[in-house]
């Protein structure tokens, strides 16, 4: 069996049984310490594309992927960063000065120093970078979900996509400047939401122990759903009046399907008991509910409305496929 | 300018201007609660290569060379590893399986657990590991050593290049059969010296404070020394007669080249003042003095015995040459 014919879901279920149970089933790990680690890896050509991206954009945003993984599992406070570097010899010093130069200004903007790391040739330019973070009031497992709890985004979802879309040269014609330029910055400039965690700690109501269920939708928001209700063990109903579209896409022909599946909006989802879901998006702008968990149910994903199935995502995010 | 024009040296020289000072000056970072962090990256044709190494005893060397580096910093528990794995979608999926296995088993023999990481296809195969631990009783810095220590090395040098010339078919007719094994183990399977740590306690005089400097010789004897003096600010004297060599390839023509210049023997070389150093070889079996610190010097490095500089090191660690 090739990788490629196995898949990155299926790569990731067999790579499990070498962990301790439930320890690759969050968006990071927590050491001892309340340390929290997450790896993610960005590869030349499949994650990132100089037509797209320049050096700096591509520090910032592979620091703020992992960062987005941090906040998603807890943390507001970041320590730093480790970066393995991997490029062909005939790469330029300016490039990867350019890299550097990104990861420090979103180190700068969000916390934390760079700690370490390691550099090597190899034919592909790639980062792998690994950030570490302290966990604020507690740990935010996809696990933690039950029946009943809101299902709550912190922003809107599908700018990036549309970004990347833009930036491929796609037809722009009718969209606003405005628009155009947020959503480019959205794809080159992502901010993980670490302001999510003091919002939610602050919005804690009086005396509910700390459950807090989620994940970032780096994948996409019908992904960041999927993994979150299956892991609480749980079905999930989807407002389709509750779309966290940005309003100035909506009119958009592909709004819908970006917003689903676009991924890298770096956003939290988050379920909540609904008192604390509706105090957290009063306090947090650009916070809405989108649905709830519910009993186990299959299809796993339906919308509130109707009780039909969301379709199935695109399979962009197959990273071997 | 090129990487390939820079040198690896170089670029970590560039690249410490992003990071606090100091930051990326020792084998790895110490964060908040003790906890000690380290990335190494491992390319296929760089750093390994399907003819010496399968993929477990991969695996296992990947997770060996970045425990080093935690042993390098003063740590004797591990908290374990995330690893970043990047593979053309046409590797096999046991390739992958036997990569994981090695690194189970390096967890199994020295303590810690797969935490998390991330994988993605690219071009070549690679590894980019991250190896947590916890300080033991106190940090190893190379920058710590002071003119009249002595220099000590944990075991001896020149094993694991000798197993690799082995592997790569180099004749060894001369060679007897339990030297041929041990040297090829010792390149397939290195030990991380973890068991130093405790050792280094035990053996501190009472009444002296804890001051240790060091670094793991993973990139050579030589280039150890070298780094462990320059971050001192001192000049190191070695020892002709105290070279640690293995006695069985004593005999061998390359030998004392390959004890200075092999790398990758994952040994731990420590200034330490010379009662504690007596002490420490005397409860570590293979660990041996070989020189020891002097004031500064221009060649940094020389012989005891004649007061010669050594030769320049080869460059076989340049990985972007």
């Amino acid at each position: 069996m090739r990788l490629d014919q196995l898949g990155e879901w299926e790569l990731i279920d067999r790579l499990s049984a070498y962990a301790p149970p439930g320890q690759l089933a969050d968006d990071a790990a927590i050491l001892p310490g309340a340390v929290v680690v997450n790896t993610d890896v960005l590869v030349d050509t499949v994650h990132f594309s100089d037509a797209t991206m320049s050096a700096q954009d591509l520090g910032w945003r592979a620091a703020a992927a992992n960062l987005s993984d941090l906040a998603a599992m807890g943390c507001s406070d970041v320590i730093g960063l480790t970066v393995g570097l991997v490029a062909p010899g005939a790469t330029p010093w300016s490039w990867v000065d350019g890299v550097y130069q990104g990861l420090s200004e979103a180190l700068a903007r969000f916390g934390g120093t760079l700690l370490g790391g390691d550099c090597s040739s190899g034919s592909q330019r790639l980062l792998a970078i690994t950030a570490l973070g302290q966990l604020g009031p507690g740990a935010i497992r996809r696990g933690d979900g039950q029946p009943g709890d809101w299902l709550v985004s912190t922003g809107p979802h599908g700018l990036s996509r549309l970004g990347l879309a833009l930036l491929q040269g796609q037809p722009s014609a009718a969209i606003p400047e405005t628009l155009r330029e947020r959503a480019i910055r959205a794809h080159q400039r992502p901010l993980p939401r670490l302001d999510a965690i003091p919002a939610l700690e602050a919005s804690q109501p009086q005396g509910s122990p700390w459950r807090v269920a989620g994940t970032d939708s780096s994948d996409g928001l019908q992904r960041a759903l999927l993994n979150l209700a299956k892991a609480s063990g749980c079905g999930a109903q989807l407002r389709h009046t509750g779309l966290p579209l940005d309003p100035a896409m909506a009119p958009l022909a592909d709004a819908e399907r970006w917003c689903l599946n676009g991924g890298e909006d770096f956003e939290l989802v988050l379920a909540l008991e609904p008192t604390w879901a509706e105090r957290l998006c009063a306090a947090l702008p650009g916070c809405q509910v989108i649905g709830e968990l519910v009993e186990h149910s299959s299809p796993t994903l339906t919308w509130s409305e109707t009780g039909l199935p969301l379709q199935e995502s695109d399979p962009g995010y197959r990273h071997f496929s």
